[in-house]
């Protein structure tokens, strides 16, 4: 999907949480934000928002010479999620419908978001885990159900630090022989990368493949060979978050987006409002 | 107050819902976003948000010649308040304290504020006004009613549209005599003019002043003769929502600002936190 303009206030937000995380200085601040202001007034809006965010992201890294500068993010909210795991890990098995329950708490996990939203804590976190059983699924789960019992090779795209170790639960109600797990290729924003697959113990469960991008979403034309011939080749893609949402809804794969609504641009875009667990089955 | 790095993606975001509300034409929304961005890139932030807002409503305004773009909006929040006041006149007579009660219905009003988000709906006035009995004021209102008693010249700041109307169970409450309304010289976002005033019946009250500028706050630099003499000889400051906030809370004068804290920058600077219902007392 194309970029609208009610994405540049949250790219400039975004841009300016970052040069936070990277430096005390407001100076600093400042120039990045005056920086990311005047190249946003003549970049090109048929790009998707996560191309035009790895580009300010890379930039910032550039700038500041600091690789990785969400890593102490994303580790508390490994932590904070790994800690909850056995207690949701219970609640799947003893629903009634347990990979329901596992999309739930997967869906919920998509809080964890520092492309959307400046922060979350880890009251936010618990609480929306503690409401997850509760909410309604809307769009596709009935095909999603059907998909994942005929599929012979499963793409899994995660999203988000924290996130992909709620995805665990997911991963486990899958045939898990069939199933490759997707991460980014380099770090940008808080998105998981491989360290976060191994953090949430998915090394030993599944192939785990990096997809050779640091753009915040999944930009085709930017990935790795070996991710796309699994791309390619798999009969079922699912897909969490706005990212991998913004960026392969034009696609014509068998993509299954698993997300909540976080803004009224996707909200648009998909049908259901912000605030919305949903799973959306790719219109072919 | 100066102008924060977290208040530039609200003023682009505001700028993007003032082109809306002007022309339905896309390519306009990108030229005026695109504008705003490089002439956001240069600005000085030492100045005040309404300062800046004021720059750019004005720029939109002779970009298209619309003198007031947010009439209509204006009205239907008039609408919905004046429909409502009935109700809550009898509710703020019912009370223990009136004027803690008129109190709390005028600033449940600020919350009909275009700058601070970008709508709000008829439900979320009502259900505002439908809780405002039950939150706590914030703040220095023990003060706020002593002076009120002692006050012998009150200058009453309106803020927006709609809640001017509200304001009007607060003004009933004062000793209508010593009171002067005061609204913006011209219109800007949707900030209450003399029409206004004059749909909320507050001509017929109390003596009603312009101050002579189009920020959506107080600038004082920009205000006229008349209302400067007012704001100097007035012993008792009554400043509604968080653009006069904003510009008046460097001021040595007597002020009560009372308003909805409605996001982080005003938060931090004020002590209370986002949501909260505030009378604050300047400190001097």
């Amino acid at each position: 999907m194309r970029t609208t303009l009610d994405c540049i206030p949250c790219f400039i937000r975004q841009a300016l949480d970052a040069s936070r995380m990277i430096s005390a200085d407001p100076s600093f601040h400042e120039s990045v934000v005056r920086e990311v202001m005047l190249w946003a007034g003549r970049m090109n809006m048929d790009e998707t928002p996560p191309l035009l965010a790895q580009q300010i992201h890379r930039r910032l890294r550039s700038l500041t010479g600091v690789a990785d500068p969400y890593r102490e993010v994303k580790d508390a909210a490994n932590r904070t999620a790994l800690a909850l795991l056995p207690r949701l890990s219970f609640l799947v098995n003893e629903s009634i419908d347990p990979l329901e329950a596992a999309v739930k708490f997967s869906i919920a996990g998509n809080l964890m978001d520092l492309g959307a939203k400046s922060g979350f804590s880890e009251d936010e976190i618990k609480e929306s885990l503690a409401c997850a059983l509760d909410e309604e699924i809307a769009g596709d789960y009935g095909f999603f159900k059907e998909a994942v019992r005929a599929a012979e090779r499963i793409l899994y795209l995660a999203d988000n630090a924290g996130e992909i170790v709620l995805d665990r639960l997911l991963i486990e109600r899958l045939p898990l022989n069939k199933v490759t797990l997707a991460v980014r290729g380099a770090p940008v924003i808080n998105d998981a990368t491989a360290e976060d697959a191994r953090v949430a113990g998915l090394h030993d469960m599944v192939a785990v493949v990096e997809n050779g991008s640091d753009a915040p979403g999944t930009v085709i034309s930017d990935c790795g060979d070996d991710f796309l011939k699994l791309y390619a080749e798999s009969d079922m893609i699912i897909a969490k978050g706005q990212g991998n949402y913004e960026t392969l809804s034009d696609e014509n794969r068998p993509i299954f987006f698993l997300l909540k609504v976080k803004c009224g641009v996707i909200a648009e875009r998909i049908g259901y409002p912000v605030g919305s667990v949903v799973v959306k089955r790719q219109d072919r």
